[in-house]
């Protein structure tokens, strides 16, 4: 049973630097861990089953770094990825833990912080590209504020696309192939942070000059942080083919950024966004955003990056078996022949609803429906979603 | 002091039907009172200074009646909106109520609801043509799910569009002149209800056939539910152009659909938005859509509707308060000008972040910042967010 | 393995009359199914393996039955549950339907619907004795505010205890010998309960008169919605001897009273409160409160019933192959070792804080601990937490 | 207008050092402020208007001082509070910041880290009244869980009551004279903290050795984390004896622990605090624990420290007018008439609900309510609400 769980480099699993490194630091308490060696993070990860290692300019190189100190790291950083055969498949900027971005980065009031902003992405796209990394993240943690007393956040977005236009056109024109995946969160650090949500960004995404280049990086935790339903979210994206990469974790609704082990809380949720990413073909990473417990040694973390990976391959095979599943595929034909035949003899609705023309606003409108006959099937969800639980908990 | 805040027509304010005309029904408990009658609505809420009136289809007209009888309902509302000299500037559908949506409208896995809502909705369309509305709402209550195991969500997403593509071109093809403005909801009456935020909306109306002709409906307080900033919300829509409509009330956050008195939570949240709709220059209705209290009598039902408009007005005159004051004034003239002179003697940042070119990337790029220098200056926003307080509760 | 979670009397599985009776009206919705007879919900529940149900007083007599229809009524329902061997455990009263529970029951400012409440108290407590209930459970739907400027909060306090006192004694009085379960709720369908959580109950009861005979009723979704850990609620009541009773059901946080299927959202909290009430020897009622969905017909709701049983036994079977696992409990073992021994050589600090005395707060005060040496140890709880979720998932 | 809102002695206004001395690191950023002396932080309160500083033992004494070292500190202190003419009327021990309380202190399964804990809150309180403190407040920021694997929750109730009890023997025979106050908090830094809410801590003390001598200290933002109305939880525990210390600050719902500015969110559940505060009589500190915005330098703390008095004082005047409106008092006054009149005729149900007798049972059993007459009357909460609206907002 094991072996069946056991991640390979296929199943394209992915930590940051920053997850695996995390030191247990919090609000209230002092780290618990020692900074781990990126080297080593890559050698451990490897051996666990993971196929890369994302990370921020600063998880690599210190934002102090000489140009040489740079070089020595990032020589000796890809040898470690050559050594282990894993990959950077993405890149991002930290643009949220010197004090200088205290009132944002893009979006900061002062033109000077939206500057360096603009240069210490340039420059992460620098490292990220010599890396190899064909995803690049945006997160802005401190674009927000607590007072709207401070700025007119229509200014926000003007100066966040001014940026977002800039490096794209940066991108291309170093030919670094870059995809741009942009990560939102409702609010922490900030009271309240821009474009707060997955949908928030794809809506912003469409105002932008290159907006082709530019999609998504949702996260389980921030989005369950507003209460939303996660697959959802991620089913808009993927509709809409901005689906650029993904962070996997868990949450609680309503709570602290917790960055949980993957699956570790909601587990259908967890179930229906695996079989999400599952049906609809998704190629990209299954990237972790998660650290673990403060309760943990350096034992505890690779513990929890291999709980990560297994909950999912756990999931990803239920998956499969919900697809064989005979009763849960007989119930959900019966649900949908029911449907379909709910107004037998009437019009081919599907063929009429798909595109407007006379012919078939006339045929709609004119079209006398029997309401009580079709309200009163019962849809029979309570059995499918029972079904679910069953096959989630092994219990069929 | 009464005078200055009392309503005036140009002030644009419109209640929905529904929302005076609320019998207060909760799930725990019985009716406590009698529906109005929408003439009456009319008459009252113009004597008491609102310009018009929104409505769902049903609230109007019973979903069962006669063309006949609608003919004769129609005629007399239209009457008494002359009478009181009143609009209808939006209208709607309500495809939530009747059990036959029990599991959605457009996203319904059932063919012929998908067909019936559309039918509901043109028949819906015509009758807000027919009172003058050029505003058609969307609110798609039942469109979600409580089990994701009974639908794939791209497919509510497909049908979705479908339905909004066919309605755009019905809506042409009649030259009914609608904008169609989209409201979002994360949950209730459904465990989760899909395109959840106005976010969710834009991004979604980048992918419809229309788009143009397609904006939102934001809700205090749906996004508030979620915990979301609803300033930040509505100034993405305006910033994009696509603010069509807006649906002012109250609410807590993460709590069941409180639908409170406009201003009677969150007041400096309240202030922020009338603040950014009237420097934005928003000429759309300041529509209600809340209902009173369910301790209340006929009598107090229009204290509430009172009470509604005469918050905006008292918060709209603080936004003229925070223009003309000037401490508010000076120190945001101090913040910005400590901003701009930040990194004196630097390049024009503003210019060159505007557009890219080799030149200006090379300016940024190359440019040595001083990080702790504009680190350590403080932006006073203590101070500021005081002065609003003070400006609030009337104490400056 | 259908046989292993097939419920049994022993069991002890109860649910009320409103749970699968419920209609699906809700604040968006007309109701979907008919309304059931209570004899028929007596006699279904008895053939899926229920011992019990509980009840409202107008869930089975009309709030304006006269006697001679109640005692007929009444009769036939008892008939019912002897042919169906069925016990009603738990009895309560309906404070919050009718209109003139507006405003609160006990704590309404009306001293008249005050007496009101405890008359039909009296009578509901009646009813209940009639029909064998010993539990009798107090939830106050009603009792709370949208606006604190209607009364002040201790007078509700006061008026709640003076209700409760004059109970406790009627009962006495009586001898009903009931124990009375107080149910705290948050929100909904007021804006704001009084007494909000089970804690909040706690600390109220050891302010009654009899505070022996009141305990509390806690319900998953009402400490849910408040983001609060169910498992912590129950655990505290049980440490006091104050679990009289328990509903269950599921919720996701921070939203409307959802009433979901047992164990169909969190099942990792679902898992521990089974075992909590399992380890604890919890001897009442296992009680589901909670509502099928409002797409199901009458079969549906049958299917729901069901399911709650089937998810809570497949728990209880999970806890016990917990205490089984050679590796969980291996590993818990190590833990406590490690715990144990972490101050080797040093004093029994078990022994020591078990009770003051000079001697020992001078042991304890003279010690010098290494805080490091303690600090650095992990604690494997990621693996245990995997090792949990491994189990639940049937993955070992 | 200044002079009626400037801070005076007599108002009771204290801060912790931690609160103006936070150096604004957090989970994403590191410190943007330098550390303050605690000596500057007693001189400048002082010249605010504040009376007291309070503490927690950290704050003043390193974690690894030397008695030496500690008793330095300690009277260059006293003489700043001297000097100051400052008091400390509260102190408090920090059992969380240290790694050796990453998996709780009190409740802690390690038998030596709870002794430890104990040790320190001993020293704790010798350092608390050698400064004079006769509150000693409890705040078990790390007493949680992230995993319920790791412990039954009835163990850590045990644990943390053998603490107290343990602590309250010694203050009793130090004579320090201390009144407990015990702090809930949902969540953060824990996943969940045990006692999760000022109700249970209500609930808890009733099963203390001295519950006489343990009270509570609710926090603002600990119970709006959790959605709870806050003075609804304070007023339980005034009318119960039991409010020995308060932390004022503001937060909002549903999100990570916000600590701002007093009265910076949600206006009106701030002034039904004060109104509450007031018009109870209580004595003690009004204490504000909370921090400035991470946008501020040293200067913007010291505007976030008036900023917490002064909006304090403006709703203690509104609390005045609001007592002295007669619009408000008319409406009140109506409102209670209409009640106790709406059974009019009948008997005195205040008197009979008092104590319970067979007699008074009787009399309310028998009497023939008119619930439709009591039901339709108007409570005209709108209306007042709105008058509450428009005495905040300075618009009457």
């Amino acid at each position: 049973m094991t072996d069946l769980y056991a991640p390979k480099k296929s199943d394209k699993f992915t930590f940051g630097l920053w997850t695996v490194g995390n030191t247990g630091r919090d609000p209230f308490g002092a780290p618990v861990r020692e900074p781990l060696d990126p080297k080593e993070i890559v050698s451990k990860l490897s051996s666990l089953g993971a196929f890369g290692v994302n990370l921020h300019d600063n998880d690599l190189v210190p934002i102090d770094a000489t140009p040489k100190e740079r070089d020595k790291i990032v020589k000796e950083f890809k040898k470690a990825l050559a050594d282990h055969d894993m990959l950077v498949p993405m890149a991002t900027t930290n643009l949220f833990s010197d004090p200088i971005f205290k009132d944002g980065a893009f979006t900061s009031s002062n033109p000077s912080v939206r500057a360096y902003a603009v240069q210490k992405a340039m420059s992460g796209m620098d490292l990220g590209a010599e890396l190899g990394a064909k995803i690049y993240v945006f997160w802005g943690g401190r674009e927000g504020s607590e007072t709207d007393a401070c700025r007119d956040p229509r200014d926000a977005a003007k100066w966040f696309r001014e940026a977002l236009n800039f490096l794209c056109e940066y991108s291309i024109k170093q030919n670094y192939g870059y995809k741009f995946a942009l990560e939102a969160k409702p609010n922490e650090p900030r009271g309240d942070i821009y474009l707060a949500t997955t949908g928030a960004m794809l809506g912003f995404i469409a105002t932008l000059d290159h907006s082709d280049m530019v999609g998504v990086n949702p996260e389980v935790a921030h989005e369950v942080m507003a209460g939303l339903n996660f697959t959802h979210q991620v089913a808009q994206a993927i509709e809409a083919g901005k689906l650029f990469h993904i962070d996997l974790n868990a949450q609680k609704i309503g709570r602290y950024d917790q960055d949980l082990r993957f699956g570790s809380e909601d587990v259908k949720g967890a179930f229906f966004l695996v079989k999400l990413l599952e049906d609809s073909g998704y190629l990209g990473s299954r990237h972790f955003d998660c650290h673990p417990y403060r309760t943990e040694d350096a034992s505890g973390v690779w513990d929890f990056a291999s709980g990560c990976m297994r909950t999912y391959l756990i999931l990803k095979e239920k998956v499969r078996r919900f697809r064989e599943d005979p009763e849960i595929q007989g119930l959900l034909s019966e649900i949908r022949f029911q449907s379909e035949a709910a107004g037998s003899g009437a019009p081919d609705w599907k063929a009429l609803l798909k595109a407007y023309s006379q012919k078939n606003a006339s045929s709609v409108k004119g079209y006398k429906f029997n309401r009580n006959s079709i309200a009163e099937k019962g849809l029979h969800y309570e059995k499918l979603d029972q079904l679910v639980m069953d096959l989630l908990l092994g219990a069929r």
